[in-house]
């Protein structure tokens, strides 16, 4: 395997990029809903932490029956077992990046991880 | 802890977000360099994979001594042992997110690891 991998996400609804950057550690996915649509289910995970970050537009994510509005720049961290589910405004795109993670699988980072 | 956290970033050079969302899974910051700047060192990982967004503007990484040009929407991963420096371009900002995650810890994901 390459030291790198590097490609240009496009306007799709929904890219993943797990098997597109040959990733080990994550899955990462591009999402955009449409105005006044939302995802079609509610979700939770066994193992995941997903962290999610508004890119574009305005919305909510429904957690455990809590509404949270969410709007660019909000970045927002959900447990494996939160029932989760996400809706753009009637408005607006809601364009969000997911990073699923295995919860507790990092140990060092940045400075006690880096070689400088 | 909670099942969520949320925090809304503004226009920081730098910010992390392990501490602020008590991620337990992957370190996550926001990055900005302004144009004609870069990184002041290169760096490399003992065990994180890093996965890295490039949000806006334009600017390149040099990995292992290979120019890759960056623009907004590119996506790339980097092996922990590469090293890397990012630039942005004489005229526009680097935006990037730059996502750690412990190499190989990612077990199953969407649907093998989600409950609908």
């Amino acid at each position: 395997m390459n030291n790198f991998k590097k490609i240009s996400v496009t306007e799709e609804a929904r890219t993943e990029l797990h098997d597109a950057l040959n990733l080990t550690g994550a899955e990462v996915s591009i999402n955009t809903l449409p105005a006044a649509t939302s995802v079609p289910f509610v979700h939770s995970h066994k193992e995941n932490e997903e962290i999610y970050a508004v890119l574009d537009g305005e919305g909510k994510a429904e957690i455990d029956g809590e509404n949270v509005p969410l709007k660019a720049g909000d970045w927002l961290r959900v447990s494996p077992s939160a029932k989760r589910r996400f809706f753009a405004s009637d408005k607006t795109v809601l364009k969000y990046i997911c990073i699923q993670v295995k919860e507790n699988s990092l140990q060092g980072y940045t400075i006690t991880d880096a070689v400088v």
